[in-house]
Protein backbone atom coordinates (compact mmCIF):
# COMPACT_ATOMS: atom_id res chain seq x y z
CA UNK A 1 0.00 0.00 0.00
CA UNK A 2 1.66 3.35 -1.27
CA UNK A 3 1.76 6.30 1.53
CA UNK A 4 -0.70 8.13 -0.64
CA UNK A 5 -3.19 5.64 -0.16
CA UNK A 6 -2.51 5.07 4.01
CA UNK A 7 -3.30 9.01 3.93
CA UNK A 8 -6.37 8.30 1.89
CA UNK A 9 -7.69 5.27 3.67
CA UNK A 10 -6.75 7.32 7.86
CA UNK A 11 -8.31 10.52 6.02
CA UNK A 12 -11.56 8.11 4.71
CA UNK A 13 -11.53 6.75 8.38
CA UNK A 14 -11.34 10.16 10.09
CA UNK A 15 -13.98 11.79 7.83
CA UNK A 16 -16.39 8.81 8.44
CA UNK A 17 -15.83 7.34 11.65
CA UNK A 18 -16.27 3.29 12.85
CA UNK A 19 -19.47 2.78 11.05
CA UNK A 20 -18.44 4.46 7.50
CA UNK A 21 -21.55 6.38 7.20
CA UNK A 22 -21.14 9.71 8.92
CA UNK A 23 -23.69 11.43 6.93
CA UNK A 24 -22.59 14.99 5.55
CA UNK A 25 -23.33 17.91 2.86
CA UNK A 26 -22.96 18.22 -0.92
CA UNK A 27 -20.65 20.55 -1.77
CA UNK A 28 -22.43 22.10 -5.18
CA UNK A 29 -20.71 24.50 -7.27
CA UNK A 30 -22.69 25.76 -9.68
CA UNK A 31 -21.09 26.68 -13.37
CA UNK A 32 -17.84 27.17 -12.02
CA UNK A 33 -15.75 28.87 -14.64
CA UNK A 34 -11.75 27.95 -13.66
CA UNK A 35 -10.64 24.42 -12.84
CA UNK A 36 -8.03 26.11 -10.48
CA UNK A 37 -11.00 26.70 -8.41
CA UNK A 38 -12.65 23.75 -8.77
CA UNK A 39 -9.18 21.89 -7.76
CA UNK A 40 -8.76 24.81 -4.73
CA UNK A 41 -12.42 23.56 -3.70
CA UNK A 42 -11.78 19.83 -3.55
CA UNK A 43 -8.59 20.83 -1.61
CA UNK A 44 -10.30 22.74 0.81
CA UNK A 45 -12.73 19.64 0.78
CA UNK A 46 -10.34 17.75 2.03
CA UNK A 47 -8.87 19.76 4.31
CA UNK A 48 -11.69 19.79 6.45
CA UNK A 49 -13.21 16.38 5.52
CA UNK A 50 -15.79 16.71 3.17
CA UNK A 51 -16.39 14.61 0.60
CA UNK A 52 -18.92 14.88 -1.73
CA UNK A 53 -18.98 17.12 -4.93
CA UNK A 54 -21.25 17.78 -7.31
CA UNK A 55 -20.34 20.04 -10.68
CA UNK A 56 -23.33 21.65 -12.26
CA UNK A 57 -22.03 22.57 -16.20
CA UNK A 58 -18.23 23.75 -15.67
CA UNK A 59 -17.14 26.23 -18.53
CA UNK A 60 -14.66 24.37 -19.50
CA UNK A 61 -16.03 20.84 -19.43
CA UNK A 62 -14.92 18.03 -17.28
CA UNK A 63 -12.59 16.55 -16.57
CA UNK A 64 -10.46 19.52 -16.09
CA UNK A 65 -6.74 18.96 -16.07
CA UNK A 66 -6.15 22.48 -14.52
CA UNK A 67 -8.50 21.61 -11.77
CA UNK A 68 -6.62 18.23 -10.83
CA UNK A 69 -3.05 19.49 -10.99
CA UNK A 70 -4.27 22.27 -8.27
CA UNK A 71 -6.01 19.64 -6.07
CA UNK A 72 -3.00 17.76 -5.53
CA UNK A 73 -3.71 14.55 -3.01
CA UNK A 74 -7.58 15.60 -3.02
CA UNK A 75 -8.06 14.29 -6.55
CA UNK A 76 -10.14 11.52 -5.13
CA UNK A 77 -12.60 14.39 -4.51
CA UNK A 78 -12.53 15.44 -8.35
CA UNK A 79 -12.59 11.61 -9.57
CA UNK A 80 -16.02 10.96 -7.33
CA UNK A 81 -17.39 14.45 -8.45
CA UNK A 82 -20.72 14.10 -9.97
CA UNK A 83 -21.23 16.31 -13.32
CA UNK A 84 -24.75 16.98 -14.10
CA UNK A 85 -26.77 19.90 -16.35
CA UNK A 86 -28.66 21.62 -14.28
CA UNK A 87 -28.82 22.64 -10.50
CA UNK A 88 -31.84 20.81 -9.80
CA UNK A 89 -30.66 17.79 -10.91
CA UNK A 90 -27.47 18.09 -8.35
CA UNK A 91 -29.88 19.02 -5.46
CA UNK A 92 -33.09 16.47 -6.25
CA UNK A 93 -32.28 13.64 -3.91
CA UNK A 94 -31.64 16.13 -1.00
CA UNK A 95 -33.75 17.55 1.51
CA UNK A 96 -32.32 21.07 2.48
CA UNK A 97 -30.50 23.37 0.23
CA UNK A 98 -28.34 26.35 1.24
CA UNK A 99 -26.91 28.66 -1.12
CA UNK A 100 -23.80 31.00 -0.26
CA UNK A 101 -23.83 34.04 -1.48
CA UNK A 102 -21.68 37.34 -1.27
CA UNK A 103 -24.58 39.99 -1.92
CA UNK A 104 -28.07 40.16 0.13
CA UNK A 105 -31.00 38.75 -2.03
CA UNK A 106 -34.69 40.52 -1.61
CA UNK A 107 -35.53 36.83 -1.42
CA UNK A 108 -37.48 36.44 1.44
CA UNK A 109 -35.47 33.46 2.78
CA UNK A 110 -33.58 32.90 6.13
CA UNK A 111 -29.89 33.78 6.26
CA UNK A 112 -27.72 32.43 7.95
CA UNK A 113 -23.56 32.80 8.61
CA UNK A 114 -21.80 29.87 8.05
CA UNK A 115 -21.46 28.68 11.30
CA UNK A 116 -25.41 28.56 11.59
CA UNK A 117 -25.95 27.10 8.50
CA UNK A 118 -23.65 23.94 9.76
CA UNK A 119 -25.90 23.42 13.12
CA UNK A 120 -28.35 23.91 11.10
CA UNK A 121 -27.51 21.20 8.88
CA UNK A 122 -26.26 18.80 11.24
CA UNK A 123 -29.49 18.87 13.00
CA UNK A 124 -30.75 17.66 9.39
CA UNK A 125 -28.56 15.05 8.84
CA UNK A 126 -29.31 13.59 12.13
CA UNK A 127 -32.43 13.66 11.38
CA UNK A 128 -32.24 11.93 8.31
CA UNK A 129 -32.04 14.32 5.84
CA UNK A 130 -29.76 14.48 2.96
CA UNK A 131 -28.48 18.59 2.40
CA UNK A 132 -26.14 20.15 -0.22
CA UNK A 133 -24.65 23.55 -0.29
CA UNK A 134 -24.89 25.88 -3.69
CA UNK A 135 -21.67 28.16 -4.75
CA UNK A 136 -21.88 29.99 -7.48
CA UNK A 137 -18.94 31.05 -10.50
CA UNK A 138 -16.64 33.11 -9.71
CA UNK A 139 -17.45 36.70 -10.72
CA UNK A 140 -21.42 36.28 -11.12
CA UNK A 141 -22.34 34.12 -7.93
CA UNK A 142 -25.02 32.27 -8.37
CA UNK A 143 -28.27 33.07 -10.76
CA UNK A 144 -31.54 34.03 -8.67
CA UNK A 145 -32.71 30.85 -10.75
CA UNK A 146 -30.39 28.91 -8.47
CA UNK A 147 -30.72 30.71 -5.06
CA UNK A 148 -34.85 30.45 -5.60
CA UNK A 149 -33.83 26.18 -5.31
CA UNK A 150 -32.26 27.02 -1.61
CA UNK A 151 -33.96 27.18 1.73
CA UNK A 152 -31.81 28.81 3.21
CA UNK A 153 -29.37 31.47 2.30
CA UNK A 154 -25.48 31.88 3.85
CA UNK A 155 -23.44 34.83 3.81
CA UNK A 156 -20.29 35.16 4.91
CA UNK A 157 -19.89 38.01 7.80
CA UNK A 158 -17.19 40.26 6.32
CA UNK A 159 -15.83 43.92 5.68
CA UNK A 160 -18.70 44.92 3.86
CA UNK A 161 -16.00 47.44 1.71
CA UNK A 162 -14.11 44.03 1.07
CA UNK A 163 -16.38 41.19 1.20
CA UNK A 164 -15.55 39.16 -2.50
CA UNK A 165 -13.85 35.70 -1.83
CA UNK A 166 -13.31 33.78 -4.46
CA UNK A 167 -14.68 30.17 -4.65
CA UNK A 168 -11.65 28.24 -3.28
CA UNK A 169 -12.47 30.72 0.24
CA UNK A 170 -15.83 30.65 0.61
CA UNK A 171 -15.42 26.57 0.28
CA UNK A 172 -12.87 26.57 2.80
CA UNK A 173 -14.60 28.77 5.15
CA UNK A 174 -18.15 26.64 5.01
CA UNK A 175 -15.31 23.60 5.05
CA UNK A 176 -13.66 25.17 8.34
CA UNK A 177 -17.20 25.75 10.35
CA UNK A 178 -18.28 22.18 9.28
CA UNK A 179 -15.30 20.13 10.84
CA UNK A 180 -14.55 22.78 13.44
CA UNK A 181 -18.65 21.89 14.52
CA UNK A 182 -17.52 18.61 15.12
CA UNK A 183 -13.93 18.79 16.57
CA UNK A 184 -13.22 17.86 19.83
CA UNK A 185 -9.85 18.66 20.37
CA UNK A 186 -7.50 15.77 20.97
CA UNK A 187 -6.49 14.77 24.35
CA UNK A 188 -2.39 16.43 25.66
CA UNK A 189 -0.47 13.61 23.98
CA UNK A 190 1.38 12.16 27.15
CA UNK A 191 4.51 14.29 27.04
CA UNK A 192 7.54 11.93 26.82
CA UNK A 193 10.59 11.88 28.86
CA UNK A 194 12.23 15.62 29.50
CA UNK A 195 8.24 17.08 28.84
CA UNK A 196 6.43 15.44 31.50
CA UNK A 197 4.86 18.12 33.91
CA UNK A 198 7.17 18.84 37.28
CA UNK A 199 5.54 17.46 40.64
CA UNK A 200 4.74 19.16 43.31
CA UNK A 201 7.58 17.96 45.44
CA UNK A 202 9.96 18.63 42.51
CA UNK A 203 8.91 21.93 42.44
CA UNK A 204 9.24 22.22 46.26
CA UNK A 205 12.76 20.85 46.22
CA UNK A 206 13.25 23.98 43.92
CA UNK A 207 11.77 26.18 45.62
CA UNK A 208 14.01 25.26 48.77
CA UNK A 209 17.35 25.29 47.20
CA UNK A 210 16.46 29.01 45.29
CA UNK A 211 15.62 29.95 48.75
CA UNK A 212 18.61 28.43 50.59
CA UNK A 213 20.70 29.91 48.44
CA UNK A 214 19.17 33.92 48.20
CA UNK A 215 19.07 33.06 52.35
CA UNK A 216 22.62 32.33 52.33
CA UNK A 217 23.36 35.23 49.72
CA UNK A 218 21.59 37.63 52.16
CA UNK A 219 18.93 38.65 49.71
CA UNK A 220 16.16 39.15 52.06
CA UNK A 221 19.19 40.78 54.60
CA UNK A 222 18.31 44.37 54.09
CA UNK A 223 14.17 43.84 54.46
CA UNK A 224 13.53 41.13 56.63
CA UNK A 225 9.95 42.32 57.23
CA UNK A 226 9.29 41.65 52.76
CA UNK A 227 10.65 38.25 53.29
CA UNK A 228 7.26 36.50 52.81
CA UNK A 229 5.80 38.12 50.19
CA UNK A 230 9.06 38.27 48.36
CA UNK A 231 9.48 34.31 48.75
CA UNK A 232 5.78 34.44 47.80
CA UNK A 233 5.94 36.25 44.63
CA UNK A 234 8.42 34.24 43.65
CA UNK A 235 6.76 30.75 44.50
CA UNK A 236 3.52 32.27 42.10
CA UNK A 237 6.45 33.07 39.57
CA UNK A 238 8.06 29.51 38.65
CA UNK A 239 3.94 27.91 39.83
CA UNK A 240 2.57 29.83 37.00
CA UNK A 241 5.34 28.82 34.31
CA UNK A 242 3.73 25.91 34.43
CA UNK A 243 7.51 23.94 34.48
CA UNK A 244 8.15 20.68 32.86
CA UNK A 245 11.02 17.92 35.24
CA UNK A 246 13.68 19.15 32.65
CA UNK A 247 12.61 22.63 33.70
CA UNK A 248 12.97 22.12 37.13
CA UNK A 249 16.47 20.36 36.65
CA UNK A 250 17.63 23.27 34.34
CA UNK A 251 17.12 25.87 36.72
CA UNK A 252 18.55 23.55 39.67
CA UNK A 253 21.43 23.87 37.68
CA UNK A 254 21.44 27.65 36.66
CA UNK A 255 20.75 28.09 40.89
CA UNK A 256 23.51 25.86 41.54
CA UNK A 257 26.02 27.92 38.89
CA UNK A 258 25.12 31.20 40.13
CA UNK A 259 25.71 30.00 43.59
CA UNK A 260 29.22 28.62 42.73
CA UNK A 261 31.40 31.86 42.78
CA UNK A 262 29.65 32.97 46.48
CA UNK A 263 30.61 29.47 47.92
CA UNK A 264 33.80 29.33 46.74
CA UNK A 265 35.00 32.65 47.30
CA UNK A 266 33.34 32.34 51.33
CA UNK A 267 34.84 29.24 51.47
CA UNK A 268 38.16 30.82 50.14
CA UNK A 269 37.94 33.26 52.67
CA UNK A 270 36.20 36.55 50.57
CA UNK A 271 32.97 38.27 51.66
CA UNK A 272 30.08 38.33 49.53
CA UNK A 273 30.32 40.44 46.19
CA UNK A 274 26.23 39.84 44.98
CA UNK A 275 23.42 42.55 46.10
CA UNK A 276 21.15 42.33 48.18
CA UNK A 277 17.34 41.38 47.93
CA UNK A 278 16.69 45.20 47.61
CA UNK A 279 17.63 45.91 44.54
CA UNK A 280 15.44 43.33 43.51
CA UNK A 281 12.37 43.63 45.42
CA UNK B 1 -12.96 61.67 -4.57
CA UNK B 2 -12.25 58.13 -6.17
CA UNK B 3 -14.61 55.33 -5.83
CA UNK B 4 -11.96 53.33 -4.78
CA UNK B 5 -11.12 55.95 -2.04
CA UNK B 6 -14.35 55.96 -1.06
CA UNK B 7 -14.26 52.01 -0.33
CA UNK B 8 -10.90 52.23 1.36
CA UNK B 9 -12.57 54.52 3.69
CA UNK B 10 -15.50 53.00 4.17
CA UNK B 11 -13.58 49.89 4.93
CA UNK B 12 -11.50 51.90 7.41
CA UNK B 13 -14.24 53.47 9.24
CA UNK B 14 -15.86 49.60 9.48
CA UNK B 15 -12.90 48.19 10.64
CA UNK B 16 -12.00 50.85 13.54
CA UNK B 17 -15.40 52.14 14.66
CA UNK B 18 -16.22 56.20 15.30
CA UNK B 19 -13.57 56.88 17.53
CA UNK B 20 -11.10 55.07 14.94
CA UNK B 21 -9.00 53.43 17.60
CA UNK B 22 -10.21 49.46 17.63
CA UNK B 23 -6.78 47.75 18.58
CA UNK B 24 -6.64 44.79 16.49
CA UNK B 25 -4.03 42.31 16.01
CA UNK B 26 -0.72 42.18 13.81
CA UNK B 27 -0.23 39.98 11.09
CA UNK B 28 3.77 38.88 11.19
CA UNK B 29 4.71 36.69 7.90
CA UNK B 30 7.81 35.18 8.97
CA UNK B 31 10.31 34.85 6.17
CA UNK B 32 7.52 34.43 3.37
CA UNK B 33 8.17 33.11 -0.27
CA UNK B 34 5.78 34.17 -3.01
CA UNK B 35 4.93 37.12 -3.21
CA UNK B 36 1.59 36.17 -4.14
CA UNK B 37 0.81 34.46 -0.91
CA UNK B 38 1.42 38.04 0.77
CA UNK B 39 -1.22 39.86 -1.65
CA UNK B 40 -3.41 36.67 -0.50
CA UNK B 41 -2.95 37.43 3.17
CA UNK B 42 -3.10 41.00 2.79
CA UNK B 43 -6.48 40.68 0.80
CA UNK B 44 -7.94 37.83 3.34
CA UNK B 45 -6.48 40.79 6.09
CA UNK B 46 -8.75 43.22 4.30
CA UNK B 47 -12.35 40.99 3.86
CA UNK B 48 -11.91 40.69 7.64
CA UNK B 49 -10.95 44.40 8.79
CA UNK B 50 -7.12 43.42 10.29
CA UNK B 51 -5.02 46.42 9.16
CA UNK B 52 -1.49 45.66 10.32
CA UNK B 53 0.90 43.57 8.40
CA UNK B 54 4.75 43.05 8.82
CA UNK B 55 7.03 41.22 7.03
CA UNK B 56 9.84 39.07 8.51
CA UNK B 57 12.73 39.20 5.90
CA UNK B 58 10.72 38.06 2.72
CA UNK B 59 12.25 35.73 0.49
CA UNK B 60 12.23 37.60 -2.56
CA UNK B 61 12.57 41.30 -1.30
CA UNK B 62 10.30 44.22 -0.40
CA UNK B 63 7.86 45.69 -2.06
CA UNK B 64 7.20 42.54 -4.23
CA UNK B 65 5.13 43.33 -7.62
CA UNK B 66 3.91 40.17 -7.26
CA UNK B 67 1.97 40.60 -3.94
CA UNK B 68 0.95 44.14 -5.11
CA UNK B 69 -0.70 42.07 -8.30
CA UNK B 70 -2.74 40.10 -6.00
CA UNK B 71 -3.42 42.05 -4.03
CA UNK B 72 -5.54 44.47 -5.70
CA UNK B 73 -7.65 46.36 -3.32
CA UNK B 74 -5.99 45.34 -0.50
CA UNK B 75 -2.80 47.29 -1.34
CA UNK B 76 -3.03 49.88 1.06
CA UNK B 77 -2.11 46.89 3.80
CA UNK B 78 0.86 46.05 1.70
CA UNK B 79 2.04 49.78 1.66
CA UNK B 80 1.44 50.18 5.30
CA UNK B 81 3.57 46.94 6.20
CA UNK B 82 6.62 47.39 8.39
CA UNK B 83 9.60 45.19 7.14
CA UNK B 84 11.89 43.88 9.70
CA UNK B 85 14.75 41.84 9.53
CA UNK B 86 14.46 39.55 12.85
CA UNK B 87 11.41 37.81 13.98
CA UNK B 88 11.81 39.67 17.43
CA UNK B 89 11.98 42.81 16.41
CA UNK B 90 8.62 42.51 14.78
CA UNK B 91 6.77 41.75 17.90
CA UNK B 92 9.14 43.78 19.91
CA UNK B 93 6.34 46.08 21.08
CA UNK B 94 3.68 43.26 21.58
CA UNK B 95 2.46 41.80 24.94
CA UNK B 96 1.21 38.89 23.27
CA UNK B 97 2.13 36.78 20.83
CA UNK B 98 0.60 33.60 18.96
CA UNK B 99 2.34 31.00 16.51
CA UNK B 100 0.21 29.26 13.90
CA UNK B 101 2.05 26.37 13.56
CA UNK B 102 0.50 23.01 11.37
CA UNK B 103 2.58 20.93 13.35
CA UNK B 104 2.21 19.88 17.12
CA UNK B 105 5.40 20.88 18.81
CA UNK B 106 7.15 19.85 21.88
CA UNK B 107 7.31 23.21 23.52
CA UNK B 108 4.75 23.19 26.58
CA UNK B 109 3.53 25.79 25.80
CA UNK B 110 -0.73 26.46 26.00
CA UNK B 111 -2.64 25.38 22.03
CA UNK B 112 -5.77 27.00 21.07
CA UNK B 113 -7.71 26.97 18.21
CA UNK B 114 -7.88 30.08 16.17
CA UNK B 115 -11.44 30.61 17.73
CA UNK B 116 -9.98 30.06 21.26
CA UNK B 117 -7.24 32.74 20.45
CA UNK B 118 -9.26 35.43 18.98
CA UNK B 119 -11.07 35.49 22.44
CA UNK B 120 -7.90 35.77 23.92
CA UNK B 121 -6.17 37.74 21.93
CA UNK B 122 -9.56 40.13 22.48
CA UNK B 123 -9.27 39.84 25.79
CA UNK B 124 -5.45 41.05 26.07
CA UNK B 125 -6.46 43.92 24.15
CA UNK B 126 -9.53 44.83 26.22
CA UNK B 127 -6.69 45.14 28.60
CA UNK B 128 -4.83 47.38 27.39
CA UNK B 129 -1.85 44.85 26.04
CA UNK B 130 -0.55 44.84 22.10
CA UNK B 131 -0.92 41.51 20.44
CA UNK B 132 0.49 39.43 17.20
CA UNK B 133 0.24 36.38 15.58
CA UNK B 134 3.14 34.51 13.68
CA UNK B 135 2.54 33.19 10.27
CA UNK B 136 5.73 30.60 8.87
CA UNK B 137 6.72 30.12 5.53
CA UNK B 138 5.17 27.84 2.57
CA UNK B 139 6.42 24.97 3.37
CA UNK B 140 8.76 24.85 6.31
CA UNK B 141 6.55 26.60 8.56
CA UNK B 142 7.90 28.54 11.49
CA UNK B 143 11.34 28.03 13.19
CA UNK B 144 11.18 26.61 16.40
CA UNK B 145 13.50 29.79 17.31
CA UNK B 146 10.33 31.87 16.05
CA UNK B 147 7.96 29.60 18.03
CA UNK B 148 9.61 30.27 21.54
CA UNK B 149 9.35 34.05 20.59
CA UNK B 150 5.49 32.78 21.01
CA UNK B 151 3.39 32.74 24.33
CA UNK B 152 0.38 30.48 22.38
CA UNK B 153 0.51 28.48 19.77
CA UNK B 154 -2.82 28.13 17.04
CA UNK B 155 -3.35 24.76 15.66
CA UNK B 156 -6.57 25.25 13.18
CA UNK B 157 -8.43 21.92 13.41
CA UNK B 158 -8.61 19.59 10.25
CA UNK B 159 -8.27 16.69 8.83
CA UNK B 160 -5.21 15.14 9.87
CA UNK B 161 -4.49 13.09 6.91
CA UNK B 162 -4.81 16.50 4.76
CA UNK B 163 -4.04 19.09 6.99
CA UNK B 164 -1.88 21.36 4.94
CA UNK B 165 -3.36 24.91 4.43
CA UNK B 166 -1.43 27.57 2.31
CA UNK B 167 0.01 30.89 3.87
CA UNK B 168 -3.22 32.82 2.48
CA UNK B 169 -5.35 30.42 3.56
CA UNK B 170 -4.05 30.23 7.42
CA UNK B 171 -4.30 33.78 7.57
CA UNK B 172 -7.75 34.17 5.72
CA UNK B 173 -8.77 31.16 8.46
CA UNK B 174 -7.48 33.17 11.37
CA UNK B 175 -8.90 36.35 10.30
CA UNK B 176 -12.37 35.35 9.66
CA UNK B 177 -12.59 33.95 13.22
CA UNK B 178 -11.21 37.45 14.29
CA UNK B 179 -14.14 39.26 12.35
CA UNK B 180 -16.78 36.79 13.13
CA UNK B 181 -16.12 36.99 17.40
CA UNK B 182 -16.89 41.02 16.99
CA UNK B 183 -19.60 40.56 14.40
CA UNK B 184 -23.22 41.87 15.05
CA UNK B 185 -25.91 40.55 12.51
CA UNK B 186 -27.59 43.46 10.64
CA UNK B 187 -30.71 43.77 11.67
CA UNK B 188 -33.16 42.43 8.83
CA UNK B 189 -33.31 45.14 6.49
CA UNK B 190 -36.68 46.60 6.27
CA UNK B 191 -38.44 44.77 3.46
CA UNK B 192 -39.85 47.46 0.49
CA UNK B 193 -43.23 47.15 -0.96
CA UNK B 194 -44.13 43.42 -2.18
CA UNK B 195 -41.62 41.73 0.46
CA UNK B 196 -43.58 42.85 3.36
CA UNK B 197 -44.61 40.21 5.28
CA UNK B 198 -48.86 39.74 5.39
CA UNK B 199 -50.06 41.02 8.16
CA UNK B 200 -51.97 38.36 10.46
CA UNK B 201 -55.34 39.73 9.21
CA UNK B 202 -54.18 39.22 5.38
CA UNK B 203 -53.70 35.82 6.65
CA UNK B 204 -57.08 34.69 8.35
CA UNK B 205 -58.46 36.54 4.91
CA UNK B 206 -56.70 34.10 2.87
CA UNK B 207 -57.78 31.40 5.38
CA UNK B 208 -60.98 32.13 5.04
CA UNK B 209 -60.99 32.87 1.15
CA UNK B 210 -59.76 29.29 0.81
CA UNK B 211 -61.73 27.63 3.72
CA UNK B 212 -64.91 29.14 1.71
CA UNK B 213 -64.17 27.87 -1.65
CA UNK B 214 -63.10 24.41 -0.38
CA UNK B 215 -66.63 24.34 1.41
CA UNK B 216 -68.00 25.09 -1.60
CA UNK B 217 -66.04 22.79 -3.74
CA UNK B 218 -67.32 20.10 -0.95
CA UNK B 219 -63.90 19.24 0.02
CA UNK B 220 -64.73 18.38 3.18
CA UNK B 221 -68.08 16.92 2.49
CA UNK B 222 -67.32 13.10 2.35
CA UNK B 223 -65.21 13.28 5.70
CA UNK B 224 -66.95 15.82 7.76
CA UNK B 225 -65.47 14.72 11.33
CA UNK B 226 -61.91 15.28 9.73
CA UNK B 227 -62.36 18.86 8.94
CA UNK B 228 -61.27 20.74 11.83
CA UNK B 229 -58.06 18.72 11.71
CA UNK B 230 -57.82 19.21 8.02
CA UNK B 231 -58.22 23.01 8.35
CA UNK B 232 -55.78 23.18 11.37
CA UNK B 233 -53.39 21.57 8.51
CA UNK B 234 -53.33 23.57 5.89
CA UNK B 235 -53.64 26.66 8.15
CA UNK B 236 -50.41 25.21 9.68
CA UNK B 237 -48.72 24.72 6.37
CA UNK B 238 -49.32 28.38 5.02
CA UNK B 239 -48.54 29.86 8.30
CA UNK B 240 -45.10 27.92 8.48
CA UNK B 241 -44.78 29.62 4.85
CA UNK B 242 -43.87 33.24 6.39
CA UNK B 243 -45.66 34.75 3.58
CA UNK B 244 -45.05 38.32 2.15
CA UNK B 245 -48.33 40.12 1.18
CA UNK B 246 -47.65 39.83 -2.06
CA UNK B 247 -47.42 36.31 -1.89
CA UNK B 248 -51.30 35.83 -0.26
CA UNK B 249 -52.52 37.86 -2.96
CA UNK B 250 -50.77 35.74 -5.67
CA UNK B 251 -52.53 32.94 -3.56
CA UNK B 252 -55.88 34.62 -3.43
CA UNK B 253 -55.59 34.94 -6.96
CA UNK B 254 -54.56 31.59 -7.14
CA UNK B 255 -57.42 30.61 -5.25
CA UNK B 256 -59.66 32.69 -7.15
CA UNK B 257 -58.88 30.90 -10.59
CA UNK B 258 -59.21 27.66 -9.82
CA UNK B 259 -62.89 28.27 -8.24
CA UNK B 260 -63.67 30.00 -11.76
CA UNK B 261 -64.86 27.11 -13.55
CA UNK B 262 -66.94 25.36 -10.58
CA UNK B 263 -68.53 28.69 -9.86
CA UNK B 264 -68.83 29.18 -13.95
CA UNK B 265 -70.45 25.72 -14.18
CA UNK B 266 -72.66 26.08 -10.82
CA UNK B 267 -74.46 29.44 -12.56
CA UNK B 268 -74.67 27.92 -15.88
CA UNK B 269 -76.65 24.82 -14.40
CA UNK B 270 -73.77 21.98 -14.36
CA UNK B 271 -72.73 20.48 -11.28
CA UNK B 272 -69.53 19.90 -8.98
CA UNK B 273 -66.99 18.15 -11.05
CA UNK B 274 -64.39 18.80 -8.22
CA UNK B 275 -63.34 15.57 -6.02
CA UNK B 276 -64.02 16.00 -3.06
CA UNK B 277 -61.12 16.19 0.53
CA UNK B 278 -61.45 12.65 0.85
CA UNK B 279 -58.55 11.99 -2.08
CA UNK B 280 -56.67 15.15 -0.57
CA UNK B 281 -57.18 14.20 2.84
Amino acid sequence: MSDRQEDMDAAKEDATGKDGAEAKPAIVLVRPQMGENIGAAARAMMNFALDEMRLVAPRDGWPNPKAYSLASRADRILDEARLVAHTGEAIADCHRVYAMTARRRDMFKPAMTPREAVADIRAALAGGQRAAVLFGAEKSGLDNDDVVLADTIIHIPANPAFSSLNLGQAVLLFAYEWFHAGFTPEPPRPLSGHMAPASKEELMHLFNHLETELEDADFFAAVPDKRPVMIRNIRNLFQRANLAEQDVRTLRGIIKALSHGRRWRRQAGGGHSESGGNSNS
